[in-house]
């Protein structure tokens, strides 16, 4: 029986919930995971709902659906399980989460759909020709940052990318490049943000003598470090550490964070809510 | 507007969120929060909804969710958030988790009434007293265990006490006392469960050189520290430590622990799942 | 027998370790602990030394040491392990903390001796009295700031005060306080540092929407939030949680992280080491 | 300036350190680190040294060493830090944590040479390919175990291997291997122990309902899963996730435990202490 993922976003007000479960109930389906968050902050409700129906062609249960909460000026999506998100990694010369990325995408963890690696730096073409993935190299100056986001948009087109990964990717997006996609792209930041924003964070975090480092994953946006997080984690760290310590033990928690973030993404778990997310974390 | 709680436990089937949720819709609510969890193992549904609705009858309230859920053959339970749980606190003389416990509810953060304290000791009067609670003595030897049951069993009917804390009561209560409360009393037990059952668990955690200790708050059952588990912590230790070390370590982990298991059973997110639990965690 | 602690701070070089466990040796000394650590990049060595003998005079343990290690200009903090360090805690009107660090003190957790509390209100006062301690009132309005404070080191001078904590007391001391007990005074913040410095940060963590929220205890210099870190810990919320949420969670991190911060003071596990510290955690 | 590390186990007593301080002196040595350790449980002192001076001749330093700690009956490791040792890496058909082990010994994460891949199984040959190591097939059924365990030691010798790493490696060495090997193999273990020992851990840990899984790296003996624990870690789970995502969950908890206690291993910071170890984490 085929599956479905349904996400909803909408202003907060009375019998959502009933009008969606309706419309589930109204083609036979069968519901296997749903969460529900009201914020009152924002006044947003966000539901993701798993289910599974006999029907299989999503036209006639997007209609369903439609019918019973079109009232409702909600943002809907809807897609079979097996319709998986399409994701580009983005890679600078670091290849510890590109690595870490496609392991656990070949173990089947990450569920979505690889189609291929982009890269400022020859250097990861191996790691992506071992994984028979189309690898991408975009190389960048100041002066050539137009015409290379340029191609990496065409890209994003031909591909029809959902999700660009910055697996490290050590550029500043333009604000057109976090306009055009907004929700849809990930950066790992080496950090515990809000702290050690910007460059060379490890060094940062040994100046300030913190006992706890970390990483943060967030959605990019125009404004650098500021997006909205996803997913953060720390590991414990003392005097005898080196700044070159900090980055390497740092490693570890970066991929951890980054791989959770996609895989959260890859299931539909994570909505923008304003300037934060809501993360119905299995 | 009042507000309420309603948990729901029944066989999984097709159609219990859409009726729960048009008996909540008929009566104008507005949902506040609300999970569900299906359990294909075990076939079960679970879910708790925190709603508010003009209403301030609970039986017309309970009267609607009965009329159209009647037919899931579901065990529901229903009340206004502001009538709240009843508990009775056992100790022996460690008295840390008491304190706690004492401290976390005079500041607001344990939503239910402690209705007093009881103890085969009485070390822990004072403590009682300070925050204006009757102390129970009940001492108890081999001999007089019967008996001594047989009253604390008389104060949980006579104060109507929802839930029983074994917060390091040196006791173990006997099948009889934990078949009339299945999933009402929780007991800490100073280890990570199910390693070091039994006595003195720091000094077999020593023994074996274990480089994380922990605790962990369970339902009591007959079947002696294997009771399901609602929470767990751990905390790193190291060579250095002597097993006294470890318990004074350990205590502050029992009282987060335990304070949590409280919490989250006192907000009825806590759901018996045959040997397992359901924890809808805020 | 006697033990004692022996700390030491020097540029680093060859031979101090065997100087100083050459001069331990010589008076039988049995060493029961001793860490040290040389940082690179300030050239600095730091040592602390837990050792057992014979000698009960502390003036001939310290000429041995002295004779020793005169050439290493180092500064040497030697006393017998019973005379312990004196502290004062400093507390407003959040009495979590406070509470916290008298009750481990009383269960033997703490090995120093509080001397008193002091206050900008009166509402602790009947928590320093259940312990049998003084209660300093010492209001302060932006008027009265310097009277207050010179009666503040006052009460330091007069009861001898080693350290002053300060437990959610909402002053900022002034510089001179400050420059008056470098590496004396510990404060808890109720943010991860470098994160939401100032006010509210439970607040400003909301707004960021960040995954984890933390807390850190550090020594209290002229620059707000700036002093060297001596612990920190974080603990996981999520997009349900709202500020006052993070408050309550906070809580119980700020009370852990303070406290084990002042222990490791007590025990003279901490040391200076320009903006950072070297903490010989057991 | 070549660096060296020390290691000294011995019956606790007055005067060590001197004694080797003395010695390192006495060879203009300068002490990078130490730390040391005396249980007064077993009675015995563990040290770890590392140090730089102009002598290249391991002999000569030896010798500075012996002379003046002969008479503590020492067990005494030295060696200059250059002098890697050498590992040998068995897997069976679960290949994560080979690859995470390959990759940080490619990364310079793991100070020691690498020196083949064994397995009863072919699957893992294209990655010990990748990295240019030998890979060697010892398939192994009842019948055959002796002759395979016989294989797998004349590896050991002929290879000069110091460290068999047991990479979830699915079979139970004999005593006779383990006794041939007392503190040189490091067995990954998918629970935390003591907790699940034997086989699917992970399912009997699902069936328990454990809010926390884990992982522990011990050392091997005959007594299956109660080796002396090096290192372990811990990561959450809930009701919703099935044995099989405890086992996707758990694999990044086993990697990161067995590099840790790999990597603490290959730097002379293990050390055995009866049934438990003494460590000296960086």
């Amino acid at each position: 029986m085929p599956s479905y993922l349904l996400s909803v976003t909408c202003p907060d007000t009375v019998g959502i919930i009933h009008a969606f479960s309706g419309a589930l109930l109204g083609i036979g389906a069968n519901v296997l995971e749903q969460e529900q968050f009201s914020d009152t902050g924002t006044g947003l409700f966000f539901a993701r709902t798993r289910f599974e129906c006999d029907e299989s062609d999503v036209a006639v249960v997007r209609a369903a659906v439609d019918e019973q909460t079109g009232r409702f000026d909600a943002s809907v999506v809807l897609r079979p399980e097996d319709v998986r998100r399409r994701a580009l990694i983005a890679v600078s010369q670091y290849d510890h989460c590109l690595r870490d990325l496609l392991y656990r995408w070949q173990a089947g963890e990450l569920p979505l759909d690889i189609v291929g690696v982009v890269s400022n730096h020859d250097v990861c073409r191996p790691i992506a020709d071992r994984y028979g993935l189309p690898f991408h190299l975009l190389p960048v100056t100041p002066d050539t940052k137009p015409e290379q986001e340029a191609r990496l948009l065409d890209l994003v087109r031909d591909e029809r990318v959902d999700l660009l990964v910055l697996a490290r990717y050590m550029q500043i997006l333009s604000d057109d490049v976090c306009r055009a996609m907004p929700g849809r792209i990930i950066n790992i930041h080496h950090s515990f943000l809000p702290g050690f924003k910007g460059a060379r964070p490890y060094h940062q975090a040994h100046a300030r003598g913190v006992k706890l480092i970390g990483a943060t994953a967030h959605f990019v946006t125009a404004d650098l470090d500021e997006g909205p997080i996803i997913e953060q984690q720390v590991v414990r760290v003392g005097h005898a550490q080196t700044a070159d310590d900090l980055a390497e033990i740092g490693r570890d928690v970066e991929q951890l964070v980054l791989s959770r973030a996609v895989r959260l993404w890859a299931q539909d778990r994570v909505f923008l809510n304003r300037e934060r997310t809501v993360v119905f974390s299995s």
